[in-house]
């Protein structure tokens, strides 16, 4: 029995997010019935967090153990015939019996992507959330320095959520243009429901004049989700990256 | 009356080309049923060429004569909010009553992107031709030099065309590697049937060794369709942009 960490990337447009539900087409039930033909069995998953419907990822991790032989250099190819056009396995590697996607993981990248650019654009429709106003880069991401550090993020967490302990380590966070897109990022231990989201939204609302343009530290120190921003739509946001400490990068060797 | 120059872009892969069609959604059509509400009438529209179903455009031309006094730096948000997401107004400009799109034009540029990547990406299906075999961009920039200039292009030519004229010019073709992106650009005063897809499906079957390498010059002499490579998939092609030398670089203030 070997446990394997593959590597996804989906287009989120489609999918009610990743955890299976009743009715709903999710990256998970779609990856286990392509999975199903590959491995002769179906495999139960280990998904490094839930997505919400329409979040996209770049790299998505989640691990499954197999009595299946086919050597992992293989598997994508194998799993990519099998699966539709808006998900693609990128990676695959064995890991130790005891790694877990979500739990050996020490933290996640994650972008936002804002297309910033007078008319909305027909070849990134979904993938971006547009703006048309202008918007500057340097400033915002000036402003969104006062986030990094270890703080209670209760103020950028979706009103009901029933996570308690609210404290998260932003270790990075970062607003830059490329062109005509502002790309937002962030790196962190962990992040609370629609985080990033309210995080990116706060900040847009600040550039827009819908905030003041100095209040991002008095929000953060409120804990109160209602003196934050909008929730930004979710078909700008992408998983970026998973870490694991554990593995060394020598075990990447099948990640492309 | 005014004659209005309007640049669109679409992501043609839900269009059945440009053409009006019997029950076919077209680009022709669908902007017709926006512009009607915009302009009151139904303008009867002049465009630069007909395109395949499936082919995209960055900038594609289209003309059309109406009596609206809307002013043309609104004109593209009036008929943004009337069409669907995977096509937009980019730009308006007023011409002479005398201009037309498709005659008035001196040439087009083309752009084809081919994704050599190991494995497809669900970001850009739809976008691109999908390849994962090793392709030397530069190797392919140099053979394609033997089409420059002006030829009977009948080798590149889809089988069946009615066109009799087949000389064409061609001021500039190139082959030039961006990541993991491909792109072929074609220069021209004017294009055959699937000319710039046959063009490119031959360069691809070169590289991958499924013609003589040095097969090209060969080929374009023959005038023999059943001597050049496959038709490259329509989802790869983009008409970039159509230029007019009658019109002042001043008259594209309107055009983003």
């Amino acid at each position: 029995m070997r446990n394997l960490l593959l590597t996804l990337r989906f287009d989120g447009g489609n999918f009610h997010g990743f955890q299976v539900q009743k009715n709903a087409r999710t990256v998970c039930r779609v990856f286990q019935d392509g999975a199903q033909k590959v491995f002769g069995e179906r495999p139960p998953v280990k998904g490094c967090s839930r997505t919400d419907s329409g979040v996209h990822a770049l790299r998505y991790s989640l691990s499954l153990r197999t009595e299946s032989a086919i050597p992992c250099e293989r598997v994508p190819a194998a799993l990519n015939a099998n699966l539709p056009d808006d998900i693609c396995v990128i990676g695959c590697r064995q890991v130790p019996e005891d790694f877990h996607a979500r739990y050996s993981a020490s933290g996640k990248r994650y972008l936002y992507r804002v297309l910033n650019s007078p008319y909305r654009d027909p070849f990134r429709q979904g993938f971006a959330w547009h703006w048309g106003g202008p918007l500057d880069a340097d400033w915002m991401d000036r402003q969104a320095q006062s986030l990094l550090g270890a703080h209670d993020f209760s103020a950028f967490c979706a009103a009901g959520s029933p996570v308690r302990d609210r404290v998260r380590t932003l270790s990075r966070i970062s607003v830059c243009r490329q062109g005509d897109m502002l790309e937002f990022t962030y790196c962190g231990d962990g992040f609370l429901y629609h985080m990033v989201r309210i995080i990116t939204g706060t900040l847009m609302d600040m550039a827009r004049g819908l905030l003041p343009s100095d209040s991002l530290p008095d929000i953060l120190a409120s804990r109160d989700r209602s003196r934050a921003g909008i929730t930004a739509p979710a078909c700008g946001l992408y998983l970026d990256e998973v870490f694991y400490p554990t593995l060394s990068a020598g075990e990447k060797t099948w990640e492309r």
